[in-house]
């Protein structure tokens, strides 16, 4: 992700980049029961990095997992690169915590962007008064291994009902988190800031009075009119 | 509607409507997956006007069709009327938006009395600070068309899980949305008024540590204390 | 429960108590669907009394029955102990409420110690305002008889996904409840605290820079140096 | 119930029965995700013995209960009385086995007469072979110890989803299973049965080219239609 | 639909026209949880007309209604025209009748080609008796006024999750129902056509031990030796 | 798998394998929604392979993916070894297909054991035709990829909410398919045909007439008199 794409991907909603995608036929990018928890949201974006997990075993998910050198899991929290986007399969499964206080505390030292998962939070009172962005389903006190075992890190994933790849990129704000296939983010990112643009003019006209048709989207007169304005110069907000 | 009724309404709460309703046989119209999403709870009250959505299909459910005089969901915006509560099918999926900011502001420029779904509102904290009672699943990022096909206006719908016919009448508070057959409104709020004048003396007495067999419901001893209570003046609240 | 007993559960977190009984093989004990309705946050602490619903039955399922004097939902009210918890199994259907704000206040008048259930909570504003612990799924604004039956008090249940044995001791927190069988009480709560304590050292740790692996469990150097942390005398937090 | 009553119920369907219900307002009773097993059908009726569980925990869940005089589901089997149908409430978990060819062995031994649950059955082909009419969710191969724990013997239950209460009549047929309240039970099988004789006279019409308008339910013209038809005797079917 | 397509559609399975459909952009056309109730199977194919249901409310669920003369399921069943496929919205509730033996009967002897719902159908052996397509959810004992209100005829329905709009093609075997967008109906029978005759081609080079890729789909070798079958001329199967 | 252990896993079903894991404390090993679909059933024994999927994204998951010589779900059609099980994650969506006849036809060719998954099979009527044992959620019209994106062979997996790894050992009968932890197949296997062994005792017990407590499971004298039986040499069944 280029520079210019981040500052517009920075500046535009979760909304406007599932329009972008819609448009481009791409509709399965925007993830169920995942939502912001800090208070107030925080933005997130970057790139994915995955952690997998699968069902249970009883045989396999026990606390004396944790401190195998191997746990996919404590790889995945030293070697998520610096602004990359945790996001952890938690299969759904709102009710079992993927990290706790400890986790994100490491993270944050390591300078990840933050962290996307349909799984839990655990201590997350504690956890969110690290300062990382965390959208996940909420808080849960069980760790990990009382409901989950692991599986790999950076493999192809779900997380909320939509793949997620490696090194796709991850947006979230106040309206939940989608995924931006990579080769599409540059266009996305571009055409989105123009869509918000305007936008910006469709709310002054409805907040004068014109009716949502000819304006959202704009008819040939209304998109005239929107030329003008955008010669005019669009006020500072 | 009528004056009195409304008034009545306005007074009472969606639990003590829920509990008028049973006791004519009526349980069915308790919203399921509906809530309050103003900061303090805006109360709604008014008659319903609907909006329906089916699946998505693939050719039919693109941006182009945002754009045509005929679409549903636009006459649904521009033809609900003033003091009318718009309703929206939006088939439990919370993860669709049904509105966004721009149509929000263009019901409130309206006058149309709030909008309850058991969808989604997109760009919801701007849609929020427009200032018009939402009712709904909660915010969700993707337009409509990314995962529903319109129907049509003004028929049938179900909303949360219960039926709604156009004309209903929809009421909500923090507690949640009930919906109240329209030949029933006057009875339940009448009858809601004076059950509610009862349940502030039933509080008065537990807070005296009165247990809550004869309390509540009453046995004929404390009716007859009631009536004593009534005759002397409720004390304003 | 013994007082040290009691003093050290009122000092853990609930993710830390399913942390030992995990360790104890014991999975199934953090509830689904349930969450702490207070704000601020109410700690909740005290052994089972339940309370349990099944379907609704046309026949059985009326207002009428509210006041009979063995229906078991109002003998629960009278009877649940000081000190306990009642615990109401709502078949998961946060929709219908099990408690409202008369009979929460007759339970914070009764000295009973708050309120856990997979249902809901009608006119929940004034019954939060009652200021006794409610963990439930949320408001609700039918009663339980609008889609419930009773069935019995002080009974084996269910309470959100997890089986509850009149006087389990039930904890909740922010992030959630779990019920500790009674025979290991004492000693989920004594290793509880000392996990804590070595938390609070592995956090400082981690704070300082440290990876998890090695820490999070400790590996013999970490624990030879948490020895000498403890030896200096742990800060007061 | 009595000779008439039980001949009544055993000509007659349980759609029929069903209908009979609604008629004096009881809809909830048709179990969900409970079906015949045996194939050919065999139908199922007499009073309910119930049996309950609630959710695994790991301690209380192991092989071993298995063997304990005082546990519910081996008194269930050996005290549910002749005749009577042993309604297992499975926690609507279709997984988790509640009988198998055993004890299927024994109940038929004892007379009883049948087995319904919303569980399901292991070994289920030795099970089937055994020939009582089992209606469950299906083959499952865990035990119930494998994901439940057993409650209790003789109190109300739900199983698929409507409530049972010990005494309930059972009747179940292709179409699945449904419970009638003791107190309706002899009206319903009377009532039923006359309403499967109209339903007959009816059929014949329709193949006669009638249209269902005026026929199903009748107007005044076939009802006295039907009057003469019945004058002239019921053919033998 | 004109004889030649239908012919096409009539020789070629529900799995083809799904195939067809993807390779169009259109996936949400395949319903889920509607499966052939028939023993053997009966195809079914014809053009759509639709009956809705909402939820119950229960002024307006009685077996009263069942008579009035404006009734939708009625009419829906006086008025589907011969050679239509009936496709009822059951709103997902497999536990719900939607049809019985009687309205089947009528359905036959009125030329109507088939019924399609998620819903169940009661009496159902008798129904199937009948000797009508029938395409549903399975066997359920509680008529439609149950648990449904009827709502309209010949809108845009949903029916197994997918959107079904008057005059759309539905298409059923084995493998399930498919719905054809009437645009699309007659290019998606041809190419059908086509990619069943060469799947007949690939299944025998697979039979006679070739790898899957190559043949399916195939590379350009595999094609050429294709085309020099089809010269050969197909075996009758 | 030893020769030993491949004879004993043939001769017990899969009920005896999940009470054997259950002794050892392994629950989580039974899948939910897969069934046999042999008619009639056919047993399925071998090591896994496995496949998996994630949700579909609409520029990944077109039919052009199918040619790509590096396609993971053709690749696993071509490497699962003779002998072994290919169990498919299908992400518990028994709507999509994850094989169709001619993949069938082909595993068959390779002598792979069979299929399990908790997908679907398309051209269903044909692919058990091939002859190959089957276990899946059902028949499905659409191919994987009008659902599904691909993600990877030979990794950990989920099919039908139970993990598992390439290698553990697959066993499938009338009652459902288990997963046996690779390290326990030989003691599972060994003690399974004892206690095979044992039941068909107690069940000849149960025939006579005995209670089944005391017998199932034995207390000391029934011990005794098993014993007793055993020496005198099981009758051939």
């Amino acid at each position: 992700m280029d520079a210019e794409t981040y500052k517009n991907l920075s500046a535009i909603s979760v909304a406007t980049v599932t329009m972008q995608l819609l448009k481009r036929g791409i509709r399965n990018i925007s993830m169920v029961g995942v939502r912001p928890l800090n208070d107030p949201v925080q933005r997130i974006l970057g790139p994915a990095y995955t952690l997998r997990y699968v069902p249970l075993r009883e045989d396999l998910s026990t606390p004396d997992v944790l401190g195998k050198p191997d746990y996919p899991p404590r790889l995945a929290i030293e070697q998520a690169p610096g602004g990359s986007v945790l996001v952890i399969d938690g299969r759904g499964r709102g009710d079992l915590a993927v990290v706790g206080d400890l986790l994100v505390e490491r993270l944050k030292v390591r300078g990840v962007a933050g962290v996307v998962s349909d799984g839990g939070v655990r201590d997350c009172v504690e956890a969110l008064a690290v300062g990382l962005p965390l959208y996940a389903a909420g808080p849960a006190a069980p760790a990990s291994v009382a409901g989950h075992a692991a599986a790999d890190i950076e493999t192809a994933i779900q997380c909320g009902g939509v793949a997620i790849f490696p090194g796709d990129i991850i947006i979230g704000d106040a309206d939940g988190v989608a995924v931006i296939p990579q080769a599409l983010t540059a266009e996305v990112a571009q055409d989105g800031v123009e869509q918000e643009r305007y936008e910006r003019f469709a709310k002054l006209k409805i907040q004068e009075g014109r009716p949502i048709p000819g304006v959202y989207p704009p008819n040939e007169a209304t998109k005239a009119e929107y030329a003008e304005w955008l010669k005019a110069g669009e006020p500072e907000s």
